[in-house]
């Protein structure tokens, strides 16, 4: 369908859009864009242009649409599923230039932001008014709001405060035939035809490419407390989860990690935390609030809980500076379990009572194909991240077998209630277990929905189905 | 495209699918059917079915579809926007008979529950369990959740809890052509492809009929108050209510309502209430927690905050009476504006800080156009509902010129950030003004995905586009 590779005349005339200056074709300008933070994929572009305004991506998506030309949207290039890639080649597209903060409504608690802001710079930005904007990835430090909305993030204060579908209220999106639609309105409420903002979240720069983005903001609670929880199995910690909830708490992050990710946290980010000889999981449990009280009754109930489910011990960080250490230590945790293997990383998600199976199940399979796995995640919404370590098996057995095995995971996470991507997206990585979730039928009507945004198949192809 | 003349080979597959003993034709039998809330809009079906599970909707729909038979699904009949009458006559489904509540599984926090349970049944069901399921429309009474779901329906509670999106996880919606699909999994996060669950919300019937839903519920708090804050003017109240949440406060209920709405509780319901004679405009403000003190000081913080912005008076409700009477006053309000006169309501939404703007502006196209209006609402998420009052009005300017004047009021709340319906839909009656807020590239995608969904266009045929 697509034809990748671009033509003199088109490379005039996308310099002659963007400007000689925003166009790249060297090897080592492209290779920043041939990569994300998906393992090990590599694809380079034939282009990367870096436009500046919306009228230069219209221009660009019109050019390439009559070109037939593949078109790769790239935001801060931390994905976890190669969705960025561009895997048939073609022109790629940075959103790096695309970095205002073009408006923060203290009035309405909005703002208007371009998609490729910094997520922990527009956090920082809106914190300073005293705001909350509270997605907030691991990748907060280098990823952009702009990939954020395209792969429905999440992070660590979904469990409290919502996905990301609950703050963007309304989107500028290029069509990939060129068209710019605004794809809702900015409104807390929305009930006037198909909500196509919906649609655009989680489509993976699929369908259209974002380049403005009003969002909603809360106000910034001023308290926390945060607790460190111990367990002697990860069934135990996993079980813990549910009773929380149950107890009528909802904390602002409830964060299960296993004693190995400490353990390489501890050896790759030269941390320093003593671990109980018998601590095999943790759950990290913060609260916040405006009132302290509160927030110490809450600890309390969960305290409760936590010792009534086989906790067997609690650490409460009493200082900021504690505070910090735990949120570091979970933070730390992506980068450090990477450090130490070869690794494939899968996003399951399950309803959050399930966790305790699924974790057993995740370790069962693991021994039946000889895979060792470090999980850790946002355990309150269900949310598992299942690191598998190559360690000792053997090129063959990483490459064919353990396929098998992943399929055999996600297949246990969808008889769970679950699904096969919680906030990492499909991308082109989970492409081939799309089957394990949805039949022939589902599949065709998301295909359709692309072949009616996208016709001649441009935009981000390879991705998701 | 359609055929909505039902033959008697096909009444007899009809009949054979359901049982005649759920199949009606009588016009006596119809006339119920004929109507929803929607001021005065008759439509008669050809026939209605009343389907007792999914596999009866599916051969109905794979027999419409063959037969080019426009399908209604009909929920509780209480929409405002004419959604679920069958416009072009032909089959009409009506899914009272999936009154049931699967499951409410208290260990994960969400129920499974069939589209025609009554929303306020469900409400209750969750309620004995401790649970709060938190989207109550006016109608919560009679309306039922499937209808709610398919019209992205909201309510006074949104404000704090978010909108019908935030509460359905999954859905087992049977298509057009008779496949039946659930449309995405029973978890708080999923990234795993197009949300067809977020789309399916919202789009009235016309992509799928919805036959289970999974939401998600929290833990019901335990605490409320309830003030009733006087206003001299309609813009200063409307101005109070974006500074409470700068105040950092979230009600979990925030009502304006005209005094002549408050009048007319008075006089059709049968409401004793001393209304000051200064008083013209009141916000009904709720605050909800676990904690009483913390909610005082919530209350006390919005007392301030009244108090700087004009506000004459305040109400606190100290007894649980009282706390009723005030929300029975707003509940009652849009059946008793409604008794008062020949009425058309229209659903405005925009930016809550812009609401000054918004009613100054309907108040003045009333007085250009010569009409008059009762205005109430859910102002803390920024949506009016616009009671136009026909009074004195003739008939031919009340058929004929009126609709300039909603034009107006729409291409207003457009041009403040908003869109023309917050939680009614489009239904057949909003359908004219869908050219305010759309280019044709964007209806086009709408009418594009209904295509894909629906090729022969059979179900809800004139509905939203």
């Amino acid at each position: 369908m697509s034809n990748n590779k671009i033509s003199e005349t088109v490379f005039k005339r996308i310099s002659e859009i963007v400007g000689t200056e925003n166009v790249f074709t060297g090897q080592e300008q492209l290779e920043k864009y041939s990569h994300d933070e998906t393992e090990d994929l590599v694809y380079y572009p034939q282009a990367v242009v870096k436009p500046e305004n919306t009228l230069q991506i219209s221009e660009l998506m019109k050019l390439c649409n009559e070109h037939r030309i593949p078109v790769t949207p790239r935001g801060g290039g931390t994905g976890l599923s190669g969705g960025a890639l561009p895997v048939m080649g073609g022109l790629l597209i940075s959103m790096e230039k695309f970095n205002n903060i073009i408006d923060i409504d203290v009035r309405n608690l909005q703002a208007t932001v371009e998609p490729g802001v910094i997520t922990e710079e527009f956090m920082n930005a809106v914190a300073e008014k005293g705001l909350l904007y509270p997605i907030d990835p691991s990748s907060k430090g280098s990823c952009f709001i702009g990939g954020n909305v395209a792969h429905g993030s999440g992070g660590p204060r979904v469990v409290k405060y919502g996905t990301i579908r609950e703050y963007v209220l309304n989107m500028e999106v290029v069509l990939p035939q060129g068209e710019i639609i605004w794809t809702g309105s900015n409104t807390l409420k929305y009930a006037s035809g198909y909500n196509l903002t919906q649609l655009m979240i989680g489509s993976e720069g699929t369908l259209g490419i974002i380049s403005k983005i009003v969002v909603k903001l809360i106000c910034k609670p001023s308290q926390s407390l945060v607790m460190l929880a111990s367990f002697s199995s990860n069934e135990e910690a996993c079980a813990a989860v549910s009773a929380i909830f149950m107890a009528g708490v909802t904390p602002s992050a409830l964060e299960f990690m296993e004693r190995r990710g400490i353990e390489w946290v501890i050896k790759y980010d030269e941390f320093r935390f003593d671990l109980r000889p018998d601590a095999e999981a943790f759950l990290m449990i913060e609260v916040d609030g405006n009132d302290l009280d509160v927030l110490m009754g809450e600890a309390e109930k969960i305290n409760e809980v936590l010792e009534s489910n086989g906790c067997t011990d609690v650490l409460f960080a009493d200082t900021s500076y504690q505070k910090e250490a735990i949120w570091r230590m979970r933070r730390a945790m992506p980068l450090s379990v990477k450090s130490n293997s070869i690794y494939k990383e899968e996003d399951t998600v399950v309803p959050r009572a399930e966790l305790p199976k699924l974790i057993k199940g995740i370790k069962a399979i693991g021994a039946q194909y000889g895979f060792d796995s470090v999980c850790y995640g946002h355990a309150g919404d269900g949310n598992l991240h299942v690191n598998i370590i190559k360690g000792n098996m053997s090129n063959e057995e990483w490459n064919t077998r353990l396929k098998e095995g992943i399929r055999e995971i996600f297949e246990l996470t969808v008889s769970l209630g679950g699904t096969i991507s919680g906030e990492h997206g499909i991308g082109s990585v989970q492409r081939e277990f799309m089957d394990i979730k949805y039949s022939e039928v589902h599949l065709n009507l998301m295909r359709g929905i692309k072949a009616i945004f996208d016709p001649r198949g441009i935009l981000n192809p390879g991705k998701i189905f």
